[in-house]
């Protein structure tokens, strides 16, 4: 074997230089004109501070401040957002002819129809907020909700990214939702329609995929996966359309620990609780009670 | 639909003043008097050096600067409790009359019960580290797990909320656990109790509720829960107390990865094996091997 | 009780020195010799932009200034690796007789071995991530893979970390590795072996054990534990080798979510389907479709 | 001599805690509640916003966004003074009787003060620019005059200083002169009364007294000091009231590099023209022109 | 007086934005799209490195790293510039015609035109340390110089502003200057002309004003000024052209502290040195030795 | 004329590393190894904690704490002193043959030389600020002298560097009192002797050289040098020595705004004072008082 150190730098430096001459997307140097992460990443927590402010903000908050404590937020959420979904925008329109492409002013209307969102989005949370508290005994204080629970950072994330994710936003709704993915280990897609006072205990796990249905007062825990039967990626992107691959909860659903419910058709009905691990791929009928009981566990005394 | 950039910023800004003025507990301007987590958490870092100095300080330490390189850590960590503890306490107390209201006499204790307690804390810490190494054939050095296993981290956070939460302080001992959670994806209520020589291999997806006893020598793996039952958490509070809702495992028993333990009368005897998988809801004797024997797994071939 | 209030500051660091005075290797001042975490990942970063320099950079790339902008990186990674690993084996080798330790020319080789196999790096995780793109229908374009998905964050560090692993670099294989866990929550050992186009889907809780192997286009979902039957890792040390303790996947093998496959002499044959929930410890030959039906799942309806 | 390493670190430390016994204002450990000049300076910065926006601020302004954008500081502007006013202020009366200590509505009136005078100090600030533009004609825009020099910033905290120091502030008025006097060399007393339109040139080595009186439309070139005879400082202050130490300079005054005017009593009438290196210690009426003509410069030629 | 706390901060806020409306050249919002001053001192401190890069690189370097660690600092350094001078031109011709409006081009254009002076300016800047090293005997290495010397600083801004200056860059020439001023007291013009070899002792206090030529070999010493003689700079720039307007120094010239010179006709010949102190507004020929024997002085004895 | 563009960025980067190919002390790349001037201010941050604790220190102090407060700076300064120190000799001697350059030990002396120093010099610059409270009737207190002056930083750096000076410590004293230069303006030279309670007005411009002498009691005003008839640097160095060039000021001397003193013969009589711009070269006896009495500056009027 030669011994790799007489490779000086600079080969190693041209040989990766060399490696990024292949033709191929993914050496695509244009590529470094993708929105900026973490600048939506600072984006979002402008917005979470608009939509908490008093959980985030260190300023002393009055009556008198609270408008101007608001403001501070405001602009500059508003200058990363239109900044990154225009940087989106051209990259994803990148190969369409110039007549096609999205212009400044299709972004900024996305921005400011997240904008106009804010107060609908605060009322929303805190019906998320409100289910929190109502669910689990070891919260003192409703306060403690949001401060503490994974939960509110992840759903948070996927209203906000929801919203863009509606009104067609390339990428950016992605990078939000992985954000909270990244610190709560709860994934859920921007795509998915999620009901009010949603409640995620723990977290851990949970994945939420882009076709599901969630309905309203809908509670499910850690290790949870609402998912597709699988299909291969590159087959369904050409028939042009994103079919329903992922399951439909109506409301007040309770889904315990590490329950699995697959596929687009499998509906369950309102009021039903799927137990702990349980396996699910076809529909239960409202008010049903589904446990795992594994009587076949073995068990040895000695 | 009208167009939404025909709003104005100052529009958008008015409906968010607005969206606060409603009488509701999440838009109380006092939650700015919250703790701070950024500063918890930076106390937490003060502490891990003072817990395992060698492998956090990057001073070259010797005997002779031993006393003052804990001392650099000490100092600020003191600090920054009492000042958090405070502001806890005082939120907390917010609505109590003002005779009712925990003094800074009452933070001064619990931060140096804290502070005193950190020799033994120590000594704990290091019982885990030791089983640690003992479990798991893939560390090469006992230092390793320091070094890089989640589970010391999200047992040290535990174990120094734990304490806290015993002595009555309000909203810390959970950012401290969630800060670790976000970190490890384990996820250990400051109230439960837990022996010594305590292991917890990968951990992602680990919970461990609030009221749960864990004997010692105990053993568990990735994505177990030990949870309760659903309740209400309104009904319970209001009932004024903290029943037992999570399990009992007695000491030297093992629980492999994805197994649930639910219920506040489960006991898992002591030197029993809960294998992966398991879901367990009712006691077993002490020495019991429970397996998941999935004898009904349909298996094709072609 | 006494109060512990009326212990002053200087006691508790008192106590504390005293509890560094115990000998125990945990208390070994000379750990403070150890690598430095955050170099190894700030080495890390520079790495991950030369493996996808344009999805990282934040320059305005071109033909003309790909070579510098590359240079950017190779310079500064060169020189914290090098430093770190010098520093890893050190420590490793710190009660060796002198003539046994290692030399800064050993580091450099294992430094240089690293960059000269980046650009064959580059080519199998773009097989990764076209891999993923394949599978997954939620992605619009093969440049979100790499922006968003954590799957490829955790490969990349486990295929950095698997080079240095395989050349005896000490310690920051799973400094590399855990650094990727902790914001992934996928748990790949340095040590495991993963053929081209490996794919691992949301993957929050997956366990991929030091002796597992895994052929190409290898796809697995979150909460997937290749693992090991449970052994003492004291006991197997002591026997001075590293025995195969986890499964092998061979060629085109899927496993979703949940399934846990134990045991190094478990076999997955190649093409094989691994439901979700499976519980695996015994091989199963090529072209299997194993799937967890359990129809003892008791369902009550209203 | 004896080795000074034979010392060990703690020896150090016992000295050095051992000086700071000794009884002595300068060892007073409530020193350490004087105001903070970082907070002091972070709110001159936002000042600095609030004064001249455009020339500081990285927003994109416009019309809609302005507003918001001078929100965004006159908040923490505000907020940071009234901690450190209030700070001041309580260290300033720490040996007062309660009864005669400032109280937290005497702090916000003096920062309201402050705030309310702002756009007259914005007027008073760009006719010091506009005179700069006039003077110097080795500026092309007047935007550069804001952008560049230090006089700017040497008059602008100077008149923001002069506010507070009229209304009685304690030590932070010096603070914010004592800031601009290390980036520009230009150190302006608080107490100093200055008009408007007021011009340095280049501003290196200017020394202005506390009791400088100036008129309108001066302009005073590097090296210039309007200082006083010497007195002994603790002389006068146990005399109980500052007496006019520095001279006065009326409107239309011009005074070159160098010059040096002294005393309470100078007075340098209107229009006057102060050559530079001039040594003046008396009056001089309206209209002279007084230079430095050092006819015995000796000259020798080879 | 009405108390000033009577006022709301929104009154406040109303009164800043009303103060902006005045019709005003320094009230432009645009001027928000000036240079921003932190982006062009990051530039320079990476041309910095470029020209003295053992001085300043944190690297360990050696022949097979320079061109690395050179690269590292010229591609950032190349996209601030452009990124600057773009931003400096479109700001100075926002009041053109299109058609006049400098381009992209014209941009590249100056800042490759430096960096391909950097290797002379290299050369002529390490003539200067050395004409310091020469004159200095406090200086026991040479390397001192360039490591702690103001001077090299304050050349160093002004060599590099110079080349932009003569290529007709706005605004950020001073920029630069300005920079150096503010850390080292020592003002110099960018449009300056200053020969080879050129030493600053201690500098505090120099000027050195626009329109003044330099020979080689000179050297002056703190609070030296080669200035004009006052013009208003209204009535010059409506002339349209900058008259020479401050002072010629011929070849091996030596100024000592506190010199001042003044007026575009004086000429300072070849060789000659002018003592401190001096004050000179007419030529002297080649050789000549001016010095202030202030024998007036008054000297009192007790 | 070429155009610039038209070369490559590489063709920049080609003659830039050939320009370093120069044989030149000033291209030498060991350079880099010199002392790392962040590294030493950061030290002396820590050492003006030590010297005056309760002007820097944010912590709450008391009697208790002090000792911890102390220690927590004394630790990282004696660290970082003792890398710099050690990185100055290394260079300083890199031409030295080995059984001639200095020991850590050596280092290790220098540094406890001046941390025994400490208490010591904590009283004489407590003498320095008790000294310019007695001279400057415009400080309220004296606290506001450690607060606000810049001579206290000046000095302080002065007194530090000077001990290490006299030690031998080579060019690390230098980076200190330019350190202090560039943010007060005075410039006193670290091998200058200067007697207990000193005190600089104002300081802008001061120069105090290298083999200046200082008695008790002394005072300075801005602009004042206390400097050497000119000598080439090269030929004294070469002399093998260092000769005093630069004035003494005995006790209770007072020199005064702009004077220049110069001559390593000039002797300043005790209790002297010398007024303002006073150019002196010779000595004067004890009690003398040498004003400047520009009687033949010119005066005209209107």
């Amino acid at each position: 074997m030669p011994d790799p150190t007489n490779t000086s730098l600079d080969a190693v430096l041209d040989a990766l230089v060399e490696s990024y001459r292949e033709p191929d997307p993914l050496n695509a140097l244009e590529s470094a004109a993708l929105p900026n992460r973490r600048a939506v990443i600072e984006a979002f927590h402008h917005l979470q501070h608009l939509l908490f402010l008093p959980f985030f903000s260190t300023r002393m908050l009055s009556e008198n401040t609270l408008r101007m404590a608001l403001a501070e937020h405001l602009l500059p959420a508003t200058e990363l957002l239109c900044a990154q979904v225009s940087r989106a925008a051209a990259w994803a329109d990148r190969d369409c002819r110039p007549a096609d492409r999205r212009e400044e002013g299709w972004c900024r209307q996305r921005v400011f129809g997240l904008l106009n969102e804010l107060p609908a989005l605060r009322e929303t949370l805190q019906g998320d907020v409100r289910a929190a508290f109502e669910a689990d005994p070891a919260a003192e204080h409703i306060e403690d909700i949001v401060f503490s629970y994974p939960a509110i950072l992840a759903i948070t994330a996927y209203r906000v990214a929801h919203v863009m994710f509606e009104s067609g936003v390339p990428i950016i709704p992605r990078i939000l939702t992985e954000h909270a993915h990244q610190r709560t280990g709860i994934d859920i897609h921007p795509g998915a329609t999620i009901g009010p006072r949603f409640f995620i205990d723990h977290g851990t796990g949970v994945v939420i995929g882009a076709t599901t249905v969630v309905g309203a007062d809908v509670r499910i825990y850690q290790g949870v996966t609402l998912g597709a039967h699988s299909v291969r990626g590159d087959v369904e992107r050409r028939r042009g359309r994103i079919e329903k691959r992922h399951p439909t909860l109506e409301d007040r659903v309770t889904v315990y620990a590490g329950a699995t419910i697959l596929g687009g058709d499998t509906v369950v009905g309102a009021g039903s609780v799927i137990g702990g691990n349980v396996w699910l791929t076809e529909s239960v009928p409202p008010g049903s009670k589904v446990f795992f009981r594994p009587t076949k566990t073995q068990q040895e005394q000695r």
